[in-house]
């Protein structure tokens, strides 16, 4: 196979697919100034030349995901997709042949392979035991042959393309029509894949075949192909039904094929396509996270995920190679600290080098949930717009198919991007094999998904829609009211009617900024319950840090603990302490890291407040030993949780010395709560007194109120209000 | 009192206790183009006139500490000193006026004061509660003085002097006498007060009573005063046998007298005392840390204390100002982002602008205890002398006086910084009064200083020396061997024959460096008990982490927990499963944030392996709810306790690639184990295999050694070799 090659790539042919001639021509002009790309091109280098010194392996398929051959033909496709551009910007042969080589014994062996010998998925792929492997493969093995082509003597192509790239889309599309025509990242992906090798090969056909999916007899409904999944995929605000973890996996093959459709089809406007639907679901992603970059944990989600992911890097670099208007991309880029070898990365090199990056701007925002925007949503409310704010999420969006939990009106607090109120996440360690072979634990399903694993109320210690994903994708929770326009109160509010048989819940948080009470912003936390029936209520607040106090008199648990259940997640907590509310305000303070939080809770009589910590049956410690507050209402009918949280003070590290001990909250109040009206006082520490108001049964925003309360009238327009 | 003044500062009164003449001027000179030294006026200056804007109180003592009076007095000194500095500095005279008139106010009210109101001290002061605060304020004032007193009238100096700096230097010393005299740290502070105040007034007879201590009529046995206490309270290491988080409050007063000292009387060559012991201790202080900068937290100690505290800041500081040569402490005050405004800070803010920093080297050290160093030692072993090195310490010092620990022989592991195997440190919230008012907790004696709170063996279920501080105090343990010469193995090795009667314990840990096994150190720990009772033994390891595996057939607790005793930290301690282990080897594994460690234990016939997590007995919620495993071999008398800790691989957050799941130890074995000798086997999953050998009752270096072990004979010289 070997032939001499030792000339510059031929200049008719340079790459198309997702780098171009022209990216090429001034990469190669331009990296030596531009810090950013220069590094990730010497980074990639490193990476391809350690790999290249193990010579070219191409094994029979045999492993399943983990095992040696499934590593070796992931790593071999990273190889391929690296040298291959490396050929391109340094113009050094050795890059060239080795993916020239090892395509021809990809070339070799294709032809002889039967379906993956691991029978484990649903559509089983031929180099990985699944498609989507397959898929993936193909997605970077098309922009190496794109690199490379040029070198390739007449014979060598025509090996290469009809031995292994045209047989391999063919095998991702033809003959396996229904993940290809299928509206779910695993279709994307084969979109994705055919698409670019028919952009690589200069087939039309599979470009065509990638637009429109597969004929399979009579059309489908939603029909089938890229354009049909930009449509079903995302929300119109860009939101991804499964959540931000899954956002990130899903957009990497959207926004790939989109840049070569641009690339090679700039008249379709790919990306204007939907309304800018790609470039709103790249922003939305970024926007979905705490301020060190991690994606809010909603669903099955792994905490650890961020904005530094490869996807993102991808996301980043094409948003702001079509839109070079969005400077705050760049304090992105700059902290990813790496650019796609692309047009758009060098873009993205050449204005940090030239000083043009600006700060990221979080949002306050409603997220639309449903292809529509018509399936709930997901709510963001931040005291500002930088890394130091508090920052409040609350969900009450659709299920979020498989992955999601039952989770309806939870809500979780970040202070200076810490996690303060926490949603747990995913129970699962990706890819560490002692932990059940990398996949989702049993806890996941037992504790992660359920209700009481979670901010929000638990009824009669049941999971809502009674734990089944069928039951509660059917239905979705209703906004009532967002509000972020306001510089002293931002609102954000949801019904949820379904979850609970004979129960309509209504949540509604107000963020409140009173820089004459706190520096910092006090979080009102109205859970307002409507039933003819009386139930047992739990509402856990799941804090992060070790409890400093409470008011409450309380009973600990000293020499034996009990789970607090047999199911719904209750199998997995242990009860530490109980102890009898005080009826008016109570207080629960605690210490994470170096700030104090203070939750401040106005109780019924008989209101009980249980103390938790997960870990009851968990026979193989794969949980996280986390604690809970728990507020229980017990024999209750309609009934009003009314809360208020708080980030207080500092305790330095070092010097010991500590400020602000004590949150402003001096006392929370119901002045009415009804069907109609809810009015919550707050009374601080300072003396001063603000009173938060909201229409229960008219969101207009135009209707005009006016009701009585403790003796004072109260006019406003619009469903809530603040009274100072 | 007030007296136009906006001259410079007259060039015969510069200031001659901390800060000098001719730094003063240098420091005019150069700031501006001294970055750390511009910061650090700049920081002070900040500070200052934002404490200047509340103009001057002076209030009647009145509250504990932690309450208003108290706060305002220490906020008081720290405001005089800072402007005093200032005054020298910038030559604006508003900062001379404002310490001016503090002192004056201070000379009015300090003759009306009696014994402060708060009777809570064994010594309690005038502004102050106690006397330790008392002494620290005029350990400031003294340097405030010394820096403004060029602007006095004749007159306010006399007043200043005669009613307020005299008269508070006689109740610290003269009417004090017990407290002025006591070879302890509230003695050091109270001579540094009166030394430095005597430089500041040209006052003779205060500097020798810092000296000499007051007399009481007939002599003490040690003798009193400055030269006294630096004999006393360092062992010949600068090692001060409370462990690093006091020594690193003992350090701040001897520094700040001995540098008044050298700029006072040079001829006594106060740095030089007792072969460099300040600069001995300094540097051990420094040493005392993980490679975070935070000191070992053994005895009572916080664990977020750190190099960054300010008495670091002078420690780094002075000693470099002695021994420019010591470039390696300039990326240490690097880190501290600031230096102390006089000579010494000016040399290291000068060598750092002129880019002369060298990294940091931690040292494996073997640091003795006691003031002859003869009370044991503490060990510290290190893969290598960088940040992301492996650490293992071991504690057989004496009992550490109050602040002690039942701990001897035992072990904390960290790597690249973190804590791996931690001891608990302190059951304390400083300054947090929701907890006990910031005091040591009841939980601390009940908890943190019992045995079974430490990583090391627990006999019976008993604290060693039966918890008994009084006991403990009366003996040390023994240093066996310390030899870090070799680069691949490293080894520490001690007995302690009187913590329990009858029983002798010998633990020795080897730090092995195999680059062909593994790149990180592997540990050895070897355990070994001599009795001629049978006891049951309690090994525990408090490993951080989740754990991820073992081997052993365990049965955890699902349903309900139980505390595993009553007394002795059992108490605290909730059981959550209990195994039986396999004999020969048996593994542990858990993830600390992206790294794995895997403790590979051999076990004998009926050994179990025990999970427990703190929190047990714990009414207030005051403990951290952390994990450990023990191993318990019950009924036995002497035996070999043989275990492996390995850090190993990484799981990485974004791209959730694992690598290096499992460790490199296959295999543990003991050989031989007698009264004689112990001779252990590991052999690795590359199936290469070494064996460690060490003589247990001779630690002769030049000893010779041949015996048969296993079919092989095994020759060295020397206590303990490692064959390959
Ligand atoms: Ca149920
Ligand atoms: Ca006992
Ligand atoms: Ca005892
Ligand atoms: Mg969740
Ligand atoms: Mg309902
Ligand atoms: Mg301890
Ligand atoms: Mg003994």
């Amino acid at each position: 196979w070997f032939v001499a090659c030792d000339s510059e790539p031929d200049s008719t042919h340079y790459p198309n697919v997702i780098l171009t001639g022209e990216a090429v021509k001034a990469i190669r002009a331009e990296q030596a100034h531009l810090p950013l790309l220069k590094q990730s091109i010497d980074g990639l280098q490193k990476n391809v030349e350690l790999e290249m010194m193990n010579g070219i392996e191409v094994p029979i398929p045999k492993d399943p995901a983990g095992g040696y051959t499934h590593l070796r033909h992931k790593q071999n496709y990273m190889n391929m997709y690296g040298a291959g551009v490396l050929w391109q910007v340094t113009g050094e042969a050795r890059f060239a042949n080795y993916v020239r080589d090892m395509l021809l014994a990809y070339a070799e062996l294709y032809p002889t392979l039967e379906v993956h010998p691991v029978k484990a998925s649903y559509a089983p792929g031929r180099l990985f035991w699944q498609q989507l492997n397959e898929a993936v493969w193909l997605v970077y093995v098309s922009q190496a042959y794109d690199c490379i082509a040029g070198i390739l003597t007449a014979e060598q192509k025509e090996l290469i393309e009809n031995e292994l790239l045209v047989p391999y889309a063919d095998f991702l599309s033809v003959e396996n029509p229904k993940v290809f025509n299928r509206v779910h990242n695993h279709g994307v992906w084969a979109a994705a894949a055919v698409g670019m090798t028919g952009f690589a090969i200069d087939n039309e056909e599979l470009v065509n075949r990638a637009f429109n999916g597969v004929e399979t007899g009579p059309k489908e409904e939603v029909g089938a192909g890229f354009l049909v999944q930009l449509t079903q995929l995302f929300s119109p605000d860009g939101y991804y039904t499964e959540g931000p973890y899954y956002q990130r996996y899903a957009m990497l093959p959207y926004l790939l094929f989109a840049q070569a459709i641009d690339n090679n089809r700039p008249e379709m406007k790919i990306f204007e396509y939907r309304d800018n639907i790609l470039q709103k679901a790249a922003l939305t992603t970024l926007q979905l996270t705490n301020t060190n970059g991690q994606f809010f944990p909603i669903n099955d989600a792994l905490k650890s995920m961020s904005y530094m992911s490869t996807s993102l890097v991808h996301a980043v670099d094409f948003v702001y190679g079509l839109d070079e208007s969005q400077k705050e991309l760049l304090s992105i880029a700059r902290q990813q600290g790496e650019v796609i070898i692309c047009e758009a990365g060098l873009k993205v090199a050449r204005a940090i080098a030239n000083g043009e990056a600006r700060l990221f701007k979080w949002e306050s925002k409603e997220f639309r949930d449903g292809p529509e925007g018509k399936q709930g949503a997901f709510g963001v409310l931040r005291s500002n717009s930088g890394k130091n704010s508090q920052t409040v999420t609350m969900k009450y969006a659709s299920q979020g198919m498989g992955h999601g939990h039952f989770d309806r009106l939870t809500i979780s607090f970040y202070d200076q991007g810490k996690e303060i109120l926490q949603d747990y996440g995913a129970a699962r360690y990706v890819n560490v094999e002692y932990k059940h072979g990398g996949r989702y634990l049993p806890e996941n399903k037992t504790w992660a998904r359920q209700t009481i694993a979670h901010n929000t109320l638990v009824v009669d210690k049941d999971s809502q829609s009674e734990g089944n994903v069928k039951t509660a994708s059917s239905h979705h929770s209703e906004p009532w009211v967002f509000d972020a326009s306001k510089e002293d109160v931002k609102v954000m509010s949801a019904k949820e009617n379904k979850a609970y048989e004979g129960v309509n819940m209504h949540r509604t948080i107000a963020l409140l900024n009173l820089p004459e009470v706190s520096e910092d912003a006090i979080i009102l936390d109205l859970y307002r319950v409507e039933s003819e029936a009386q139930h047992k209520y739990h509402l856990p607040y799941y804090y992060k840090g070790q409890m400093m106090h409470t008011n409450v008199d309380y009973k600990a648990e000293t020499t034996a603990l009990q789970a607090m259940g047999k199911n719904d997640g209750y199998q997995h907590l242990w009860q530490t302490a109980e102890g009898l509310m005080t009826e008016g305000t109570n207080r629960f303070v605690w210490l994470n890291e170096d700030r104090f939080y203070t939750l401040t809770t106005e109780a019924q009589t008989n209101d009980k407040l249980l103390l938790t910590r997960i870990g009851a049956g968990d026979p193989e410690f794969s949980l996280r030993n986390e604690p809970a507050v728990i507020f229980e209402r017990d024999k209750t009918a309609s009934t009003l949780f009314a809360s208020a949280i708080e980030a207080h003070g500092n305790k330095h590290p070092v010097t010991e010395l500590v400020s602000g001990l004590k949150g402003h909250v001096a006392e929370i109040k119901t002045l009415i709560n009804n069907s109609e009206y809810t009015l919550v006082q707050l009374a601080f520490a300072n003396e001063s007194k603000v009173v938060f108001a909201i229409c229960n049964n008219s969101n207009d925003q135009s209707a005009s109120h006016q009701l009585m309360a403790n003796g004072q009238e109260y006019n406003w327009t619009g469903v809530c209000q603040l009274f100072k």
